[in-house]
């Protein structure tokens, strides 16, 4: 069973969204993926129980200590799974990496706070620094619901077929073309004419298109990625070299 | 003051990381800034309280209903604020937004459920579509609280002394520095001589090479920007046109 650990100073911030919707189900009442918190304060060896000291080389804030992290991570029982830390320094979350990680036996996320964590434990034990957007958050915790809920979708049963996994953003390198559902006119404005034809080749054509267009306005990244794969493959279908 | 307003179906999930550390003690204790969650559920016509309906165009799944959610939209009261909807089809989050929204007055953040929300009231509305990292979630709230709380800790006070906000990453364009502190060895692993040097100078041209060496190395979307702001200084500074 995939199982989600966390190594975090505050496992009271869990489950939050991790324990609502069919998420929640999925592991509360059909034990389909379990949740467990690791509380990185128990495992001072401070009298005062101190996780953190003074960053080497000076600059404000405090560093989280190595060796806390060692044992907190050393606490963890069972197969070795993927190690992440969550932290603006990391490589961008992709939708690639979260279906590896959904495929695993589970994952063990490490939410750090203050200045960030000794960086020789995470080098030590081969933890993959994982960023969500470009922005600085306090600590890791929300940033790691968002891995763990990205993966816990992915695994067999637990969206059942209340929502579909196909053709969603990321699928294919575009993102998801826009919805509407009734009524036909919201504050006046209409449904695309075309989603009302009951044309189906003209409905997927249109939103093959919408796909297009906004993954061009919005991540010309995404594009640029999806414009050179379409070339190779155009190419290919050709029989031209590569 | 800075109020987060949650349009979500599952405020249980709230507040989770948003409720702990300094984050959690400036809402609560010190009134720095405020969270309230609307239950979009709270807000259907229909007898059964269906919220959702099939997409127009037909395909798998549900759709977020346009009038329920400009219901519970039209219920927040108070100055007009930034409109963000949480989706996979959004703009990635940058910091430079987060300064931004958190500058504002607050922020309404709509999470949404389903297959997404009817389009139409995204458009009628002006909601500012926002993703956090290239990966699908089965619901907008964790997405929600990364940006509330990349928001909040930027608000004057809330992390008082305890970290820093300058030299922190994407403050120029680049990545942190790695962190160490004591002890000196960890498993066989020494914090960096320079750091130990007392060469305020040295080290902070050791900590601005790694800051270089981890953005190249990892984001190299960032470090081509960065080089091309460098270049673009460095050609005003003697003088180029530009």
């Amino acid at each position: 069973m995939f199982t989600a650990t966390v190594l975090t100073m505050f496992p009271e911030a869990f489950p939050g969204p991790l324990g609502v919707s069919l998420i929640g189900t999925a592991w509360r009442e059909r034990n389909l993926w379990s949740l467990e918190t690791v509380d990185i304060r128990d495992f001072s060896t401070d009298k005062r129980g101190f996780l953190d000291d003074t960053p080497a080389g000076g600059g404000p804030g405090q560093v989280l200590k190595a060796d806390v992290v060692a044992r907190a991570l050393d606490s963890v029982t069972g197969p070795r799974r993927p190690l992440l830390y969550m932290s603006a320094r990391g490589r961008p979350l992709t939708q690639a990496r979260v279906k590896d990680w959904a495929a695993a036996d589970g994952i063990t996320v490490l939410c750090g706070r203050f200045e960030g964590v000794d960086q020789r434990v995470l080098d030590a034990r081969g933890f993959e620094e994982v960023s969500v957007g470009d922005a600085v958050l306090a600590g890791g915790e929300a940033a790691a619901m968002v891995v763990i809920e990205a993966c816990v979708r992915l695994i067999p049963g637990v969206l059942g077929q209340a929502e579909s996994l196909s053709s969603e953003s990321f699928e294919d390198g575009l993102l998801e073309h826009p919805q509407y559902t009734r009524p036909r006119t919201f504050e006046g404005l209409d449904i695309p004419e075309v989603l009302l034809s009951g044309d189906h080749a003209k409905v997927a054509r249109w939103r093959q298109e919408q796909r297009e267009i906004t993954t061009r306005e919005r991540r010309p990244d995404l594009w640029e990625r999806h414009l050179a794969k379409s070339q190779l493959k155009g190419a290919k279908a050709r029989g031209e070299e590569t």
